[in-house]
């Protein structure tokens, strides 16, 4: 009998604590593991040795209901590289899991999240420790590799997609010639803002403009096509992503940004909506407007997918599954087997194909005046955003679970 | 018989389209009333005589369903004022009120909305018309004098108070000292900013400080606050109202804006919350986010109040109702009889002591410390908030009507 481990890193998601909720819930199951340990703020939690039994904290089936509705990382999270030029940090690590004899450590993250599954698995295997180590994908960017889809996506997607048609519907009220230019998040990969696309599948035509990362754009081609969409529509609509870049691979609002990077040397971006705005103010002299989706994107629960929370407890739970197959150095991914019928089914995959890689969207799914997304796209996004999730409600507003 | 005419101007909000049901549903159960006419973009399709025969629009029960259920006007709106230098105006609208044979015309707006009421109620008075002009009052400002509450408020607060918890368990995922302001509509009244203190009866601290335009604040204090807040809470929460000022009435970021006026001479805001970011990463050197709600405070139902659009509906009905009466030159308001159990009437006041007025946030609900909202204010914002609408989804989106 031993005990497991589980953390949360990365940004937040609606989805990310319905994962955790799976791994709770599958290990219930199985007599060879005792106690669940969440750790608190990722792999920092481990590092400090800072725990909770979750079934301290779980103990009625309505509270693992309600992690499931909460959206953020319950546990903490952390944006934390495990430090490999020297063994001190690996060797913490291993003593916090020797301590509370933990015999799998399951990690729900994002891209940079899978490096530290890499890192800890080989190092265990290294020195001969049976400790699996298992990745459970999160991420609203829908951005990794070896896995159709993410954990966290189909939510966020269908979050920006409701907004943004309430946006639409907001800025046709005046009858006035006008720009709305809505920035979504998407460093490299543009999957959310490519998904405002299915809103056509209702006979929404905006956005009528839509630009990703993987397509580079200047802002002289930006103010051409906004100019030809407003000799049919007087409200047009941009959805942009917030890492759009020029030709020369620089991000196109460079000049308004800080120059500041991350722990992982991304930078950090803010702005290309702003900077759209005063171009497009200066430059066309008609009403604009910017809006940023900011955190509301990846925290709001507020039309949470249902089948993006039940494919987030499901995968939690396979990790489980996979761990205890004798499984370590993988992440738990889904494979499409159709799209309508939507059929989908989790393996494995190995953390090395996976880790600080990034699935960009597909070239084949973007128009060729590079300003829209076809239609051929719609069928991958429609079945992630079917159902909804009510919230829990107590004195008329959502409550969430702190663990 | 005779037909009426009903136009929405302003922003838009989630509950003026239930207003517009009321008045559609009220007409038909009177055999005086023959058509409902919708004119288009508020007194500017009056103008332009631009209307719909709502009939042709709302057909079956689930077509008025699903309007009451749409955000934003769906007949448009307009921020026209209407001129009197000269009567062209308001001959004009006469004219087209009496090429429709219109006998009551009703107003769906906020305060600017009010003025055209009293105008062209006085303006049919004066000439002897028998055209009743009734106001029904629609703002997410909640700024109206004369009623307890708009329609409209209710969901707007219930976004904003859900979003904000949305953004705390964002904002607390990091074990990082930081900063996240939220900044939120209001230029002179501070309801909406203040509606963010009800998360407290479901046990949440934050935000701990909350700055409205009723009271001056200098970016000392702000800065002295956040400090003193700092001491017990990690991830520090500000909600702050767009228009706060200074102690010599100026806006606290007046620095930054355009100094652009509409129509109606108020100042175009934007930007404290960007301005407070900017001061507070220079002055404290910690990680600081703002979020600006944007119009998605407005426009978005994804949580709406099912209190606020119930009422909505009844206060359109008993415009009509009111018109039929006799009256003109009214607006239709509600009366609170209690706060728990909630009980509400509805009356209708003299628009001239309405239009152009604003009803601030009372100070007395404001803490000594002026940066937060005492408790005795929540159980006036509770039952607006109350119930919860499902948006009519089809494809794993919420649908909204056109008219």
């Amino acid at each position: 009998m031993f005990n497991i481990g589980v953390a949360q890193s990365g940004g937040p998601t609606v989805a990310i604590n319905s994962s955790l909720a799976g791994v709770f819930c599958e290990a219930a199951k199985h007599s060879e593991i005792d106690k669940v340990y969440g750790f608190y703020n990722g792999i920092e939690g481990v590092l400090h040795d800072e725990c909770v039994d979750l079934s301290e904290k779980l103990r009625t089936e309505e509270d693992v209901e309600r992690l499931r509705c909460t959206p953020s990382t319950a546990l903490g999270s952390c944006r934390h590289k495990l430090r490999t030029d020297n063994d001190d940090e690996l060797r913490n690590v291993l003593e916090t899991f020797e301590r509370h004899n933990i015999g799998a450590f399951f990690y729900i993250g994002g891209n940079d999240s899978m490096d530290t599954v890499h890192k800890l698995s080989k190092y265990f295997k290294k020195l001969g420790k049976d400790i699996k180590v298992v990745g459970i994908p999160k991420t609203i960017d829908n951005d990794l590799v070896g896995t159709d889809h993410t954990p966290g996506f189909g939510s966020a997607a269908k979050y920006i997609a409701s907004t943004m048609q309430e946006i639409i519907r907001d800025s046709q009220v005046y009858c006035l010639t006008s720009v709305t230019v809505v920035e979504i998040m998407g460093r490299d990969a543009g999957w959310l803002t490519a998904a405002t696309s299915v809103l056509r599948v209702n006979g929404e035509i905006a956005p009528h403009l839509i630009y990703l990362p993987e397509v580079p754009v200047t802002k002289e081609k930006i103010l051409e096509d906004i100019k030809k969409a407003h000799e049919k529509y007087k409200a047009v609509i941009v959805a942009v992503s917030e890492g759009i870049k020029t030709p020369d691979g620089k991000y196109l609002a460079e000049d308004n940004q800080s120059g500041a990077v991350d722990n992982f040397g991304h930078k950090y971006l803010s702005g290309v909506g702003k900077y759209l705005e005063n171009l497009i103010k200066t430059e066309l002299s008609c009403k604009v407007r910017s809006i940023e989706l900011n955190v509301m994107q990846r925290c709001s629960s507020l039309i949470a997918s249902q089948t993006d929370l039940d494919e987030a407890m499901q995968i939690g739970g396979e990790a489980v599954k996979f761990a205890l197959d004798g499984k370590t150095g993988v992440m738990a991914v889904f494979e499409r087997i159709s799209d309508n019928p939507y059929e989908i089914g989790i393996s494995c995959a190995d953390i090395e194909k996976i880790a600080n890689q990034e699935k960009l969207f597909p070239k084949e799914w973007i128009n060729e005046d590079k300003n829209n997304i076809l239609d051929d796209a719609i069928g991958y996004f429609l079945p992630l955003i079917q159902g909804e999730v009510k919230p829990f409600m107590s004195n008329g507003l959502p409550t969430h679970i702190k663990l």
